[in-house]
């Protein structure tokens, strides 16, 4: 069976596929962390704020989405499983039982500026190899931090 | 901060809230493995298990979805942080890189099986501790078995 | 070529084919039957009886599917075909040609309680072999209790 | 003019329509009680609960709506004259004049979970005598019981 | 806690308050006394009786938020309580048990006149102390009055 | 009560009502015949073959209730009980059990050019008798040698 | 400025111009009759010949504006003002005042009768000076034959 | 048969009732107008013109039914028959054949001022005998102002 | 050029075109600062006011549009320009930067409040010299009252 | 691999086939024209014939694609390549560059008077041969005939 | 409280927030400047003209909330207030009263030339300091170089 | 006739003008070949890439509209007539008759990797010159290059 034959060069390809890879591994670990706080969230603003967290959670999707095809597209293999995912995760894990709506909202923004660090460098690092993906994880850090604004206006 | 008030006794809440933690680690390691697939699948039939695949993916994650609010409904804390699943998951897991689709239809239908067995489980045990639970996992079931059909009938 | 595997064990997978094929028969009749008055129709209130009974055909086509694909679900092949509903099947045929609407509605009543009393059958022995099953009987049992009580009451 | 012929026998009939005649004072008084706090509402949070009152509002009249139904569906008159629900009702009332936001969601709080306490009450009672209306009762339950959770999360 | 101010004087707004209590208990009733009249209905017109009270419902709830929240915007308390319905209501109360679709559509067509009388008088009290109201009043009498004549046409 | 008047004289009302009442068994009976498919299918293409036999029963669902429409429109009546379409079916049975995908694409390809060359001569027939009626059948064959020419390319 | 240009020569022209334009009279006042008797109807089925006759409306309406713009591309201005709808058109009129229902479903029912022949004269005039024509008189024909069944299977 | 009872005493309910049929006289005859300039234009802004003319159409209309309805609901028959229409109309008549673009607009423009002209005549003299009535009819002035306007700016 | 002819007399127009241009430049202005708070806000019911606030820039935007409309069709130049809106606004000015939610709360409340002041004004000014503009004043005042009366529950 | 079985004889396929071969071609390049000058128009008129090119070309596609599946369903390849579209088609090609408005209007209604005189000759010639073939010729005439009649009123 | 973190160091993110609200200036007076023109246009193509400064409105106004949250997002605090827009404004202000269509569609087509130079500029100076600022802007000035080119068309 | 002012100075817009000329002969060949094979497809897997096909046209079809339109916004004529498309197309052309599915796919696959190379050198050339032409290509070059690993896949 046949590869995907890369648009890419090799040197190319392998940059733009470890942005890829990682930008896969924050969004995924995003949304199970987002729906976790999601589930389990107690206090006066719980409403809104429960009904906030599935927009990060529906943007993380999507981004995880489009950053995988986008992966196979140059022909790098996006990995997604749970055993990837837990192992590379650089975000912080939330702690088990209960969690208060204030604690949510600061853990939320403080793991978004988080990831849109990486995420600027990964920008910078697919200027000249491939400013296909480069277009996509812009569009992807405006998003986040919009969120970022937004949990961070409630803190 | 208060805690949620369970409508069940304590034993009834805790046969209710395994079930249904069990059930949520194998929907959201269900959910990340047929996604896996999704994005490294290769073969004639590609379009097809493609797209058949995000079917799976949608169910896995509104059944989860449910399910983890049902567990908290009844003041049980549902874990699904990435650690956890990649821990307590009992689904086999997918080898990287490309994946044939007629290989991956056989998986997927032999996941979907084991799954498929510890939710009648389930269904069983939660009958006299939780009507209202064993609903809803009555529910999930009738939804993974129509799948299984459909993946067993392409193998 | 493979068939397909059954969550189920022999003897309950044979209680549960037969409830979902008999019931596949009901219902496949009952859209027949609910179209031909829906055509032959005639009488002042022809208009509202008219579209009343595509009410009732879309109830049983879609049942009908449920009931089909959950047979095949659990490894039970639906027969469907025109040959087999003419001769299983055991409700009462309309007569031929134009249909008074007074003579309809009770006809349709009448036929519905008949259906009825046959799922509730189907209802009672499948509760132990499968609740998945029992569980789909039940939910179409509440849809055709309420056509019932609405022809009923025009009666 | 004819009367309903119930799928029940007269034994049967009579615990299942007690069961939804009790049910449906609940949700008639839980709608009006729902609607007269969305509208006396004040306090930080008036937004966010005067638009989570009126999910309750739809909850409890559509409830309503297909408990009604389901009872004259087994031959039993529904009873949900104003009147009747004034007299009959178990619900604590509300106090007249403005109503403070934290006050009204612990008051919702509470009064759900004695609701929610008499449902349980009449899911057990109709097991044998009609497992469809049981099939409906868990159904509202269930929605109760995540409303439940959802307004105790901000208590 | 704050109260709401009012745009209207105190004698204006005791005028306008009234008017809109008054309102809300006939809009209040209506929508039980039709619901009650929609699942008790027998008779050959029953369909289209049966879905013509729900469109009286939808109007008397809606006019209901309408005419409750001016209440509130004018720094007015409306009462919309299960027992303050019961107590103050003006509306004649149907028989429990089956209602036949003529008496039916006699009752509602009646009912509705003796609402819209005094819908009449209210647009009248409230010209000057408060156009909108009286503005309000006058959209919804409209409605009721169109109802009137399709009740009206029927018998 | 009143039988309907034919806008067409006797002679040109017999050959168009022959020509539809043909058309309605054949159209029934591939509605049913689809759905046998539909649900008793397996193989390598199972997913788009199911789906495919799908968009065949709503084109001969759809277009039964047209044909039936005309002929009562025209004074006929049309017949589409279940033993009249076991007795008058001229379409070919699917064997009963599972059904491999290549055949059934080829067996659905051959009982469509069978239809078809019947559709044709009902057009024929009904040129001169009834121009409505064959503008009707032109657009329903037009359909069907679309579905023919798709099923005969996967062949 | 410009005339439009036909596509037909002068004779065949003029023959499908009058039929359209004949066509026009017949449609603009069915759409005035129907709306007239929408208004003024009483009797025991009020709210079904209501809606109904809201469709005959919609279908006249809608086949007018076909006609008359068909007319225009031809080159023939078709007139549809008042004074020649009065003027020229051939459908009996309805008395002023209050119309009872069983009435008005005759008196549709043979107006629709009337207007049928006319449009099957139209059909077959229009067969050899402009098929393009012919078929949308054709297609209009059958709406108003369906409705004429309908209609008539009311009587 | 029993006629509409009216809200409105005798005298109130002649002066409501010519202002509603002098209104239905008016939009039928605009609606009839604003079709035939619609067919029969020519010019070079013919496209925007013949879609704007639509917009009348769509808005006569809309009126004509709400004002026959009202007239209804006060217990006074409408009469938009053709021949009432024609006889009764105010409005200038359009000349047969093509017309062009420039000339409609203004004397689309010039019509409507002048039922302008005669709704604010009816909006003064429905506003003590029916306040209801004149609320419908400043709502359709309105509309018809902001028509009026759009003509003339583009004179 | 020709302008737009004023169904009202002089004086007439001049009260009204006052008073809608008065509304104007207060729609306008309340557009632009609620649009300012809701980019500046922050605090901890930042997503509940962020999200009202939109809704206040939807109601202002759209009433502005009409009023201006209104303004041009009764023949008077509505001026909306920002050197017009800067110049004229009564509104008091929001500070630079960010914007607490409480004090936004307040403001928006207070400032609602003078708006509805002049809105009583300018509907009691035309009530004489034109109904229909009053009546679009009337309408708009209802809405502001409905917000002012949400944000002072807030307060 | 299997070719098309054809419903048609040889020699009224090869008749239906060429008339439909012809009609594809004349399409493709109207699709092409139309937005040719969709894209390099200037003029006054500019915004409206530029959107109503995009309705030619919205026809004209569709158009063809029923087309070129009509012949392959007759078992005729259809020919859309760039380079037979070119070498065959009979349109006469636009200038490059700049289009003015009114030369644009022109040239359209031009062409589409002779794209339409040569769907006529397709008409009478598939009559015999192929009644399905004809009745979708003359559908799309129709179409085409009323886009002639509006361009060549802008003239 | 606290303040927004900005992604962006001091000297980036100053001329990411000048750049953006540079841009919020403009996009605000133009959604005005176009509203102004929309009201107060006069001439043979009011209506085309009339509709086409509504889409540039839609446009200013969504990427001006586009372009302000952007700068709240990298801790910058927009400013849209009445008073800073009428200082800041580099835009021709259009004449009070009547505006001819010409001399309106040249003024924007001017105006938007004006805009798109300075966005250029913007463009220029973001894309080292903040390519998401960047990428933001870019989307924007295609836009508005769409509208340039549409309303340049027109002159 | 005025002409379009580009924002670009010469020589930028000769460089932007020749990438968009370029994409735009490839867009419009790409969507003319693959509707060719949409047609003429014939094999086991039929269904699906023909389905798969149109997903590729509306991707070329839309991309070709954005290109045009750029180019034109930047005062270049676009030139998409049928006998340019056909000169300077470099794209292999398709042989006539049937096509087999699987030589469609990798002919498609092919022809996407030819296509995407000039993309990507487009994209380059464009980034000095014109960034907004820039980032409208790189937009495509994702949408293609996704197409491209989808039909590779399926090889």
């Amino acid at each position: 069976m046949a590869e995907i034959k890369s648009p890419l060069g090799d040197a190319d390809r392998k940059v733009a596929g470890e942005a890829l890879q990682g930008a896969l591994i924050d969004l995924l670990d995003l949304s199970l962390t987002a729906k976790q706080a999601h589930w389990n969230l107690i206090g006066r603003n719980f409403k809104v704020v429960h009904e906030h967290l599935d927009e990060v959670v529906d943007l993380a999707r999507a981004s995880a989405d489009d950053v995988a095809e986008r992966a196979v597209a140059i022909g790098v293999n996006p990995d997604g499983r749970s055993r990837t995912v837990a192992d590379r995760t650089q975000l912080p894990q939330l702690d088990p039982g209960y969690l208060g709506d204030d604690k949510v909202v600061a853990q939320i923004a403080d793991l978004l500026g988080q990831i849109i660090a990486r995420f600027r460098e990964r920008v910078a690092a697919t200027d000249e190899p491939d400013p296909v993906t480069q277009d996509l994880l812009i569009g992807i850090t405006a998003e986040l931090e919009k969120q970022h604004w937004m949990f961070q206006a409630q803190v």
